[in-house]
């Protein structure tokens, strides 16, 4: 069974109606007179990080990477379980890496509310719940990109990619990035479609067009991109953390951002990038990771 | 730095309100009319199940462990999400896993909220949140035992050891575990501290008075085993996911339960067993977890 195929299958699981059919970024759980987000990412040595990987940075990406999954929903961050695996070493990793977890959670205003730590043999894998609640309602999904909408991205995409190549000036935004929580608020009363672009923004475009039953058609040389020679790889590498939505054509973004394309009327393409049907997401971003 | 070390400097962490200063079964967060109950249990292969273990039996025991820890708050499962990483060997684990994990969904009446599916490499590890709805408040703690009460324990300990060795009557309590979620909500408006035995009834007992500031007093005689003669083994092996609680001397449970004890003023000793005191957790029972 393959990665594709097991995601297929879980969506014929019993699902909960807050699932969102497994097509979102987070689950959305209305209780009472309440509105929770929850989302789950797992990260794993040697697919997610590297093994000689700062365990600091990797405590930061994992808080920060669930907390993007909840701004995609203009969610205020509540707190986080931790499910921790202690490795083969236990040298001084588990300091490094709580030592990056208090940095992050104190950085984003959360707290931590619980979790598990298991011995493990082997890479480790680390998994992160995040809670948060909703700051509006109904809370922006994927799928409401409606024709005639304006496509809007934050920030500048390929950051990440410099950093993970080492260049100095962007260690940060791959080692350190910064969820869009204020962004997703301010948008979540606005925008018909909102999601966080971790994978790619042309992969996720492309899952928003599909999830929205619509066309984004993109124009490249509008996608601002960290260096303007890589503008290719950079709309196809993730670990931005970027917020990738859509607004009627009549409103404007009440934050900074890029409007980068518009969405049509489901042609035979989902994405259109200037001017060429992009019919398969195969090469569109880096898929590391299924969001279930 | 070791596992115990790591589960101290958590408590470090800047820590909700509701995680109960990381020394119950789950998180407990009050938010408008409602409260909910969060935990995250973790599984790893070759330490929490074997690696020639059917995985549906792996993925059942998942959801009832994640269960059985909400059922100790007397909380109502409303879902779960599965951090679900891909082995290295993708024969036929997955179908399994989906078919144990469909079989547990559908038993205990609750469904999947979300997730997030993973390659790794090397030894597998299986992550699950579980959210809940506390049916009574206040919702029962570790910490609530008060001098004077009795102790209970629910069902037989030593069933799933049996199983694990292989005895055929006993296969299912250690693979196909119930959470005693019905039991947990009867008991939770009147259970002074409960928690599940997961851990093996000793070593769970030890936490929960000392969580209470409280010394338990047990009978070994009175504790329901499944084999007898192998009555100290029973009390000290996991696994059987069986509620631990107290209650006013005067007050009889309102389910079936045994009582094994009694609450004491703290003397120096957390636990007496059969007037013996233990003032040691070691070897009291098997932590191959540490709940955070």
């Amino acid at each position: 069974m393959t990665e594709a195929d097991f995601i297929v299958a879980l969506r014929n699981l019993p699902l909960h109606p807050g699932a969102r059919g497994l097509q979102d970024d987070c689950a959305v759980l209305e209780l009472g007179a309440e509105t929770f987000i929850l989302t789950h990412d797992a990260m794993a040595e040697g697919i997610h990080f590297r093994s000689n990987a700062d365990l600091a940075d990797v405590a930061w990406k994992l808080v920060a990477s669930n907390l993007s999954d909840l701004a995609s929903k203009g969610a205020e961050p509540i707190g986080i379980l931790l499910g921790y695996s202690l490795g083969h070493s236990l040298e001084q990793g588990e300091e490094r890496f709580l030592s990056g977890l208090h940095e992050a959670l104190t950085e984003f205003g959360t707290s931590l509310l619980g979790g598990d730590t298991i011995s493990s043999q082997g890479p480790r894998t680390f998994g992160l719940t995040a809670i948060g609640k909703a700051s509006h309602t109904p809370v922006p999904s994927r799928s409401g990109a409606q024709p005639g909408d304006k496509v809007y991205v934050t920030g500048t995409l390929g950051a990440a990619m410099l950093g993970f190549e080492g260049t100095a000036e962007f260690l940060a935004a791959y080692n350190r990035p910064t969820p869009r929580i204020g962004e997703g608020r301010a948008l979540a009363p606005a925008a018909t479609a909102m999601m966080d672009v971790s994978d790619g923004l042309l992969l996720d475009a492309f899952r928003m067009a599909q999830a929205s039953d619509v066309t984004l058609a993109i124009s490249s040389d509008n996608v601002p991109v960290a260096n303007a020679d890589r503008r290719d790889e950079s709309m196809r590498w993730g670990d931005d953390y970027e917020l990738l939505f859509t607004l009627p054509a009549d409103l404007r973004p009440p934050i900074e951002a890029s409007c980068i394309g518009s969405v049509e009327i489901k042609g035979f393409a989902p994405l259109m990038l200037d001017d060429h049907p992009l019919v398969n997401r195969d090469g569109l971003g880096y898929q590391h990771s299924q969001k279930t």
